[in-house]
């Protein structure tokens, strides 16, 4: 009988409920799985330590934290002190002041280089292209244009076993990968999702982040175990 | 009279001779030039405070250095103190253990996010597809994915403003690229080549990098100022 090569991927988990979810995905379908997540200098710095909790609970073979000098991301809301985290409006057009440049690339190069070395098969990225605050980076034609770029980048991509990317949530409503995770039993006490969050893991409630989260699990009928700390 | 706005531009300066050159021929095409460099664990750190001194002496707006943690690129002999830098050797076939996985990619993600905040109009990379060591991240079609990618990456992109990424040393062979720097005042004598230079810049003569640069040199038969420690 000849064995089957183990198959090796690595997730991105920023220790939110959509990353979270995925990495239960990669767990169904993999044998060995590994985890990495960025310290960007975002201000919602409870998911970093979320997903140090989540990767050991969920039980990782390794969890990386890369720390990334974002300093020169001035202007975003999710780095610098100077700009406000906005309240989700429903009426607001075009990319919101959370938008940090170039970060899914800068996120996906990292692991892309990890994938590389690790000879993984597969990097999974919790991206959603419906319940989400319209940042380019989360959309399928982005994502198949660094599937490309990354063929081309790599030892492994020209030699023809380069790493593929997967979306595995790309078209899901909120409240799908909500399903999908408790169906895989997500303990979703351990993810936090507010922009705004304390170092507790507390949330604001009227971040996008917050927005998006409540109404899935309310259109699920669910109850979301999510604190909330006073205006 | 109309004036017309300066162009910006964001060079990958790594301190040595092709990133200066292309260095020199930015400031040339440009009214604003930045420089960045990556401390990404590389032995050849001699390179970093070259990078300082050249943006330094050519009167860039801005330089920064990013760090990279590069403790992931296990086998590369350029990061990984394990693996030996192997000498040129003509007779090698495919990609050498010099190779860093996702190199160019992740220099250029970060290029791509600081370009964004800066609003600058391109980004200058001196790779090189003639006199090189064979990596798949400095030929023309991996700079023409990672365009495809970066117009629909960022918020500047699909606003149709994104940056350009530009390789004015791509088909050159290395005499020309060394012909275009001193016709343009390059003191190569700012320079370091060499995978294995020492802490002062002193070269061993034997890598690629010190093969490709004395060749250029010696078929344009223009003296090199390169200094080499004993074997």
């Amino acid at each position: 009988m000849i064995e089957k090569k183990p198959s090796k991927a690595l997730v991105l988990l920023s220790g939110g409920l959509d990353s979270t979810t995925c990495l239960a995905i990669a767990l169904r379908e993999n044998d060995e799985v590994y985890t990495v997540s960025f310290d960007y200098g975002q201000r919602h710095v409870a998911e970093l330590q979320c997903a140090e909790k989540i990767a050991l609970a969920l039980g990782v073979k390794r969890h990386r934290v890369i720390r990334i000098d974002g300093s020169y991301f001035q202007g975003c809301a999710l780095t610098d002190r100077q700009v406000d985290v906005p309240d989700f409006d429903n009426a607001r057009l075009g990319i919101p002041v959370t938008y940090v440049p170039a970060r899914n690339t800068l996120f996906l190069s990292y692991a892309l280089g990890w994938a590389e070395v690790l000879a993984a098969d597969y990097i999974y990225i919790g991206v959603n292209a419906v319940d989400y605050s319209g940042y380019p980076d989360c959309r399928p034609a982005f994502i198949a244009a660094f599937q490309q770029m990354a063929d081309l980048a790599t030892k492994a991509g020209i030699e023809g076993h380069g790493v593929r990317i997967l979306t595995p949530l790309m078209s899901f409503s909120k409240a799908q990968i909500i399903q999908a995770g408790l169906s895989l039993g997500v303990d979703y006490r351990l993810t936090v999702s507010c922009y705004r969050a304390d170092i507790e893991g507390k949330a604001c409630g009227q971040c996008d982040s917050c927005h998006y989260r409540r109404e899935g699990f309310l259109s699920l009928g669910v109850e979301d175990a999510t604190l909330y700390y006073p205006k």
